[in-house]
């Protein structure tokens, strides 16, 4: 039932070091912060600071998918494409910057029972689109309450 | 003007049961929730708990809309492509992922008056990507003020 | 720390007149907004009330970028394709939604220190897909707490 209830905000930071292009899965350690909020029913809204990064929720549990997701993008978006002037970093710049654009910067996802209410086979992953190793921030908000909504 | 002020929480889900590939307008089912949340001036995050169904905002007055973007989606990551391994669940499960991982997981709508302030054209779909019948679940998250921002 | 907190409310409209296809910066009107809202901590939502313009994060520095993505967009989704039967305004007219729903139509952006916390490359921008001036609404929901989170 809506009623007027205490509110609780919290923000947290991480850093990943990516290797490589491919993905980090972001689920462990946003369960980690949103038990940190104290949060029962609310909001986390993840955002990722870059533009040649993004983030998706993909399907978790057969590595083929990503696999399959990264041979789409390659193929919708080759590296070295002749379309881009943008290629001060590479020839996988540009493509970075379209991929990122393609997917996602900021996720909004459900807390209720303390907990990220994601789907079965959903994972929430961090996905990096440049070849040569990054650091890569992501950050969390929340707002909700300790209680039922 | 901004000032303190008592927020209200609202959380419900949505079972939607989808018998083939194609939209479902949940627009009128969102306004019903925003209505029982009695928030006035906040936001309302839509999030879809799947990897192979997924979220969009969309022209809703001509249907010619959603049958041309469904046969540019067709064209852009077509079922059985050759190109994925993931196929377990036949040929539109791998172009099921791509094609929710190229429109939305998650949406963060304004309200406004107690009302989502959508734009004239503007309609909410959950999209379902495969072909056979699956049922659905979108939860819906609201925070917000009784009165004015 | 998460801690009970008194709650900002704030919203606001941006009207944005395009005179062509293209993208307009949003990042500063954005700035002025949050200050406004005298949120410290916090969550900006930024949402866009058409279906043939949309936001986007994109880098921010070099204008190939921007001209890059255009054609990009431009190829993969050809003004005036035979594929598509809503004509009605013209050949732009259905590809300016289909680049909408690749794109973003809200995007949830964290307030920190009393500033949007975007990335030193991260612009946020309106993209009109439509050839013909245009006038846009862009709307601004956020909620946050004046103090630390």
């Amino acid at each position: 039932m809506p009623k007027d209830c205490a509110v609780l905000f919290h923000q947290a930071d991480l850093s990943i070091h990516m290797r490589a292009r491919g993905t980090h899965d972001l689920s462990a350690a946003l369960a980690g912060i949103v038990r940190e909020s104290r949060v029962a029913s609310g909001l986390c809204t993840v955002f990722v600071h870059h533009t040649s990064a993004s983030l998706m929720i993909c399907e978790n549990a057969d590595q083929d998918v990503q696999r399959d997701l990264e041979r789409f993008l390659s193929r919708l978006v080759p590296d070295g494409d002749a379309l881009f002037q943008h290629t001060a970093e590479g020839p996988d710049d540009m493509p970075s910057h379209v991929r990122s654009i393609l997917t996602q910067t900021s996720l909004g996802l459900p807390i209720k029972r303390g907990k990220l209410d994601l789907g079965v086979w959903q994972g929430v992953y961090l996905y990096e689109h440049r070849h040569a190793p990054h650091d890569r921030r992501v950050s969390v908000t929340i707002v909700g309450t300790a209680g039922e909504p």
